[in-house]
């Protein structure tokens, strides 16, 4: 089973790693992190580098496919490289999976038309201008394609899809290996739990605007 | 304000990604991938490299240090050129951190003696072994040492510092972007809620314990 981890510049890095580390966890799974080039390819802080190892021509029939969101995202909508691999190997995965604004890559591909799907919460407008009908749960599966809410949520879809794929007891040992038992220090993780004044200040602020 | 994270072979990517995530959000904070030798890191899965920018030379004062584990910890811990630059740095650091069994590196460099710590659930018992006071909270601070339990408890360690260094407000909009609302889809992160089987198995097949 071959799971490809799509980096494009000024991605989030989280969005790619959380995933990641579960899912690499399923038996006999090969992760491989694949860019229109291959080598680093750097994040939204300008900070964090990630290695592609593989090129999108090199990668042309994975099982999973993941696409992490971030900042860069807004810049691949019409990168015609990038949304042809999606179509091609779209047609033969058995996942094709989204973290964050990833969803709206795939939306832009064309592969969510009609499709349940969700983004990080300040893109769910946007998912629908293409064509998917947003929700705001945090992992949503419509058939073989699974996308995930906002940067952090990457963690929940990929244990969720460890599950199906390998199994709740494997899976439950992903996440007691990983030690996933999540207390965060506040509630505010979502603007329904958060208080209006952070909500309204990162929706001005909103870096997923068109610009 | 400057953030060390610190790279070496074969550690484990969530524990470095986690709260790099959150902690690049603080005002004026720059964060460095910091490592024995610049470039690519490989970690213990072999999948993913993550580029260190920096060597510890080049880096000599840094306001916070965070220490990542993963089975590559094991290959560090008489390693002079790291336990010598964390107890350089540590002589003038705000904080100092550690995720998962980072700790035990904290540890082996003598920083950890007669505090409060934690690590990875397999690895409290050797977090003894160097003086330190193993507890098993996800976050454990003692005075200016934080520590994490395994590899994604960094999140919460992150924010939590976050909140301490740059204000509560500040670190619920982090979490917000991040949509950091964990919904786990099992209840195993934790030996004590993980089915008994599930834990055993894992410390049977522990990569922790000294080879």
């Amino acid at each position: 089973m071959q799971i490809a981890i799509v980096l494009f510049d000024r991605f989030t890095a989280l969005d790619a790693v959380g995933p990641y580390q579960v899912l690499c966890g399923i038996p006999g799974a090969e992760t491989v992190f694949v860019a229109e080039q291959a080598g680093p390819v750097v994040d939204n802080e300008d900070s964090l580098a990630l290695v592609a190892r593989r090129t999108f021509a090199e990668v042309p029939r994975p099982d999973i496919v993941v696409v992490p969101g971030g900042p860069g995202q807004n810049d691949r909508m019409t990168d015609d490289t990038l949304l042809n691999w999606l179509r091609a190997v779209d047609a033969t995965s058995t996942w094709t999976t989204s973290v964050c604004t990833g969803s709206l890559l795939l939306a832009a591909a064309g592969l969510l038309r009609g499709r349940r799907a969700t983004t990080h919460w300040l893109a769910l407008d946007t998912l629908a201008e293409y064509g998917a009908t947003p929700t705001s749960e945090r992992v949503v599966f419509d058939g073989k394609y699974v996308t995930a809410a906002g940067v952090s949520s990457g963690i929940d879809m990929g244990l969720t899809l460890v599950g199906a794929i390998a199994g709740d007891e494997h899976a439950m040992a992903i996440q007691l290996l990983t030690e996933y038992d999540p207390q965060p220090p506040y509630d505010a993780g979502s603007p329904a739990k958060a208080p209006a004044a952070v909500v309204e200040k990162l929706r001005d602020a909103s870096r997923f605007l068109p610009s």
